[in-house]
C-alpha cells in the first residue's frame, strides 16, 4: 500500500515508483494542502529541462512527440552532455476539465512508449489549483525533477493565449505548423512568435509546405535581432521523416542557452514571472470570492441604480 | 476663476464650462482623491449612449469620425428617438502616454470642429489611474454624463487586447478595416468579431475593398447565430461617401438595442464587469507594490536558489 504522505511518496517517487508519482500529481492538480506540501519539497530540487510542444489541434504533435521521445532515448544526452535515461511527458489540452479519458488515450495513442518504464506519461488538467495550469505545470516539472527526471516534455494543444503561456513556459519552445492550416496559427501569431525556439513544419509531404516555411520565415525577418533565429524543420512525424533533424535543432538550442548563459538568465526571469503569478492568483482567488454571492450582487445592483460608484462598491466589498 | 472643487466642478461644467470639464477629466486621468470625489458624483448621473470606433493605424478612424459627427449634429436624434444638441470625443491612443501634445493634434486634425460649442474633444491618457484606461475611459464617460452629455464617442488607435477592451465597453461597437491592411487586424481576428456591432470599410474607394468585405462575410458567417449581425458600411471619409449610411446604422443597432432590451442587459452586464475589474485593480495594485522591492528581490532570490517555493514566498510577502 503506497502512503499518502508527501514526504513519504517523494521518496517513493525518487525510488522509481510510478503509483507514488502519479499521487503527487494529482496532489499539484487537486491545490490545497498536500499540494503545498509537495511543492514545498519539490522546489528545492534540481530544475529538469523542459521541451515545450504547441501547436493547433490536428498538427500530429502526439506522434511527433512519441517519434521525439523514440530519438531522444537513442541518443541518450544532448549531443554528448546532460545525459538522461528516463523522459517524463506531460500532456496539457486546456480544454479537457478531466483527465480520466485523456489518460487512457494517450496509453493508447503511445503505444510505442505505454508499456516502456523510461517514459512517464501523464495527462494534466485542474481540479482545484489556485492558478489553474498555467501554474499547475510549472508546479508538476517541479515534482518530476525532485522524481528523477531530468528532461521534461511539456505537450499543450492549441495556440491560444493559456497554450501559448504554457508551453512557453519551458526552456526550448517547439511550435508545431502544418500545411493548409494557416488560420489557425494566424489569430496568435505575434504570441508564437515570441515563444517559438523552434518551428516545426509537421505534415511536410503535403502540398503547401513552402508556403508555410515562406509565410514563418517573413515572420521571423520581420521580429529582427535576436541572438538566436528559429529554425524550421520540416518533418513528417508518421514515418520519422525530420525527426533527427528536429532533436538535433533542440540540442543546438540547448547548447546555445548554455553557452550564453542564457538558460540561467531565462529560468531567473521566470522565477520572477511565476512569483509574481502566485501573488495575482492568491489575490485573484480573494476577486472571485468576493465577485460573488449576495453582498456582490447588491453592489452591482446599487452601480446599475446609479446608487454607488465602482470605487465605493470595492471599499464596501474589502470592508 | 475655476474652483478645483469637484462638487463646484461639476455644477460649472453642467452649465456648459469646458474648462470646469477638462479640469474634471483630468482629474479622471491622475486617480487619488479627486478622482474618487468626481466619480462618486458622476456615476449617479445618467449613462450617456457610448459609441465605439477602433481600428489599426492609419485607417481614418479620425477623418470619418469627423465626418460622423457632423452628420450626427445634423440629424439631432436617433431617427427621431433619443435627440441630442453635442457630442463628446474621447481619443484614447494607448500607445501615447501624454496627452499635451495629443490635444493639440486633435485640434488642429479635427479642424471642422474645433471651434465648434457643440463638440467637445478629449484625448485620454492615464497619468495615475488605478486601473489604466480600461477604467479611465468609463469613468470619463461617466463624468460626460454628469456634465449633460448624452452621446459620446470613443475612438481607439488600434486593434490589440487593449483597444478592444476600451472599444467594447461601448453601447454600438464600430470596427474599422481598410483594403490591404489586412494583417493589422489578423493578430486579433476573434477578439475583433466578438465586439464589433458594426464593421466599416474605409478608403472603400481603393482595390481590394471587394476582398476585405468577402474576408469579413466569412468571418461573420462563422460566427454562428446572433439575434444581431454586424453590418458592413464602404466608406470613404475623405469626400463624406458611405458616412451617412453608417450613421444610420448606428441608429438601427440602437433601435435594436432598445426594441429587444439588450441594451439594459449589455449595461447590467458592464456594470458587473466593471465592478470587477475595480476589484480586480486595486488588489493589483496591491500585487504590483509587493512584487518590488528588496523583500521582493529576496524572495525571487531564494525561489532560483531552490530555498523556496513560490507559494510559500507569497505567503512571506503578504504576511
Amino acid at each position: 500500500m503506497t502512503s499518502r504522505d508527501p514526504n513519504a511518496l517523494l521518496d517513493d517517487a525518487r525510488s522509481g515508483s510510478r503509483v507514488a508519482l502519479a499521487r503527487l500529481l494529482t496532489y499539484v492538480e487537486s491545490g490545497g494542502e498536500r499540494h503545498r506540501a509537495v511543492v514545498a519539497q519539490a522546489y528545492r530540487a534540481p530544475v529538469p529541462y523542459v521541451v515545450g510542444i504547441t501547436g493547433p489541434p490536428g498538427a500530429g504533435k502526439s506522434t511527433l512527440v512519441d517519434r521525439v521521445i523514440s530519438t531522444a532515448l537513442q541518443e541518450g544526452s544532448f549531443g554528448g552532455h546532460h545525459e538522461f535515461s528516463q523522459i517524463a511527458i506531460l500532456a496539457i489540452d486546456p480544454t479537457s476539465p478531466f483527465t480520466g479519458g485523456a489518460i487512457l488515450g494517450d496509453r493508447v495513442r503511445m503505444q510505442d512508449h505505454a508499456l516502456d518504464e523510461r517514459v512517464f506519461i501523464r495527462s494534466m488538467a485542474t481540479r482545484g489549483h489556485l492558478g489553474g495550469l498555467s501554474l499547475a505545470v510549472p508546479d508538476a516539472v517541479r515534482v518530476l525533477g525532485a522524481a528523477g527526471f531530468t528532461l521534461v516534455l511539456v505537450e499543450t494543444v492549441g495556440v491560444g493565449q493559456m497554450e501559448v503561456e504554457i508551453a512557453s513556459a519551458a526552456d526550448t519552445t517547439v511550435v508545431v505548423a502544418i500545411p493548409g492550416a494557416g488560420d489557425a496559427m494566424q489569430a496568435n501569431k505575434a504570441g508564437l512568435l515570441e515563444i517559438a525556439d523552434l518551428f516545426v513544419i509537421n505534415k511536410a509531404d503535403r502540398p503547401d509546405t513552402q508556403s508555410v516555411r515562406r509565410d514563418l520565415e517573413q515572420m521571423l525577418d520581420f521580429g529582427g535581432d535576436r541572438a538566436w533565429r528559429p529554425t524550421i524543420t520540416d518533418t513528417v512525424a508518421t514515418d520519422g521523416r525530420g525527426v533527427e533533424e528536429l532533436w538535433r535543432q533542440i540540442v543546438a538550442h540547448r547548447t546555445h542557452l548554455d553557452e550564453t548563459g542564457e538558460l540561467f538568465t531565462r529560468r531567473a526571469q521566470r522565477a520572477g514571472i511565476e512569483l509574481e503569478r502566485v501573488l495575482a492568483a492568491t489575490l485573484a482567488s480573494r476577486v472571485s470570492t468576493l465577485a460573488a454571492g449576495t453582498r456582490w450582487e447588491a453592489q452591482v445592483a446599487a452601480l446599475i441604480a446609479g446608487d454607488t460608484d465602482p470605487y465605493s462598491a470595492v471599499d464596501q466589498l474589502l470592508a
